[in-house]
């Protein structure tokens, strides 16, 4: 059971608001979050995926490669963006952080090249993250 | 599966001593952490819980409240306090990491709102951490 | 020569842009910076204090006070809003961290209670800040 | 289920290369990691120990002994040394934060005096570590 | 003007409290913080050393020389100590992050053996701290 | 007074050694530093500029201009390499964090756009680092 694990950085702002509610309702569900200017955090993701160590190479899989596949794929897209009107695959979701890890796992589920992803971790700030682990 | 973390902190001084032992024994086994006037640390505790996320929401549940019953129920107790004088939920328990991550599990655990309590974690120092995650 | 230094945070997304110039200027000065809909950070601010040490009490002064002074008159005005919109303090003045910096020392500097404001450092990421110590 | 850690520190420079590569294929594989004369890192190791705890002391193990251990048996070989040619434990190991961790975990596992190894981590940089849970 | 800084850590209680002043006065002054029972904090401590580099070493000082002063000098005498009851230096200082910072720089500064005392840093959290320049 | 800070990272390694040394006296001098295959660190830099804050763009120099130029002029020539070995500028001086520091400066002083370079500061670890502010 070998995990490895790269970490990540993006700016980015966001307003957490479901336009099925009424203002009140988004106020007292979301909080601060739900002003309608939005704002912003310096998020982080940690990927990890778990595989067998090849033994000639002593590694699960490449991390730089891991690397330019999350930057391709997620990070072009959300840096220095505003998720709720910037981002193709946010499209209708509200970006809180449990539902980044979410469409980040599906994102890059299939593209891990050996071993496989098991868990995506996304912290809004140093004191809030969300972990998705897959449907296990 | 989908966790959720909210990180607080608190300031509390301790003393790692079991009184039905010896002075001699009290040292050997806890070492500078007995010293008779104690001493103290700045505490991190990680709160994870773990449950569905709410499709109208994109939440499991909501951190501020989450923040608030960890507040409330620990925070306010602890903070700025002598875990071995102060506390009425620690009377009787030798105030390590571990037996902190029991407690406040056992704070905890009836009061989270929607989900379950998956993690406790307590932070001493950055460089050593107890975490419990129930009689599993 | 004592400094005395509080640690504060908030969120907030901005964009640097500045209307006179073109879209294209925008670009190449501000680069990802620009993009249209903005994108946010978790920001740090660091107010140093410096004065004398009070004998009877072993402070320049109150590190609580301190604290709710920088709540009351920044804090509450720019956590989770967008510092292009919604800031009376920011209007007209393009959000960078310098200016922030220049913003929040200004409206701090006369509200010290005892000794005088030192520096304002505002951290944009970890990776980036801006300290302003005054028209020395 | 309780866990309990302990995060030391150590300096060395490493180089990946196998040897039975060509120079070309180290480049391929390895990219600036297996440039000829090495390059280094502060490791960060975690060390997690899962047991039940001691009624009487509160504990699962000391921490302090722990700590003893890992300095012992790890750190004197593998701080201020390069990992390719100065650690008998290593000799014929590629240096990847992966081998690190199942050598250090087959090190400390025999070791532990209570409780039972639970998982090594091993962090190359602060964005980058690998974790090892034994062959489970 | 080159200045060399070493980091070192100590855990310790303290109870900040004037015995000249009421309870009612040391609670409005120092808040949570003159509780009775005292509580603690991991303090951080950054000596910051200034002088000319010797060409021949490379170094203005040898860095751990430097810390086996601190650690000689202070952090014997503080570690997992209570700063109000435990410390000969202390002895009728109230222990606010101000009076260590002076305390330790006047302990500090006839110690250097090249080079000379710049500042003193004293973390009482990663929010708040005092640092000392000397009476420049 | 305005400074602007860019933080960035490169791992080497080095070993601190003079060759007009003897071993007996590299090793009382450098201690572990001084073995002979070398170590490694994650090093930071901080490279502050000083300048008047630009009205029409709210900046004292454009940031990702400081960083590519910090990139190009050290990063890439340091990154992954051996420091005693591998680095142009760097032949014939004993890579102490002093030593780097004012190799940097000098570097970096004559390119810097505007404003003027006020200070370098290289962390070897989180707990030591070297601070040049030219020679004034």
């Amino acid at each position: 059971m070998m995990y490895l694990t790269r970490k990540e950085h993006f700016c980015a702002s966001h307003r957490l608001f479901n336009p099925d509610f009424t203002d009140e309702e988004n106020l007292r569900i979301y909080g601060k979050c739900a002003y309608p200017n939005g704002h912003g955090h310096n998020y982080e993701i940690e990927v990890t995926v778990t595989g067998d160590v090849d033994r000639s190479t002593g590694m699960i899989l490449d991390l730089k490669k891991l690397g330019d596949i999350i930057d391709e794929s997620i990070l072009v897209k959300v840096d220095h963006k505003h998720l709720n009107f910037d981002v193709d695959f946010l499209t209708g979701i509200i970006p809180t952080a449990e539902n980044l890890a979410i469409v980040f796992w599906n994102i890059l589920s299939p593209k891990i090249p050996s071993g496989r992803l098991s868990s995506v971790r996304v912290y809004e700030t140093p004191n809030n993250f969300a972990e998705y682990r897959g449907d296990k």
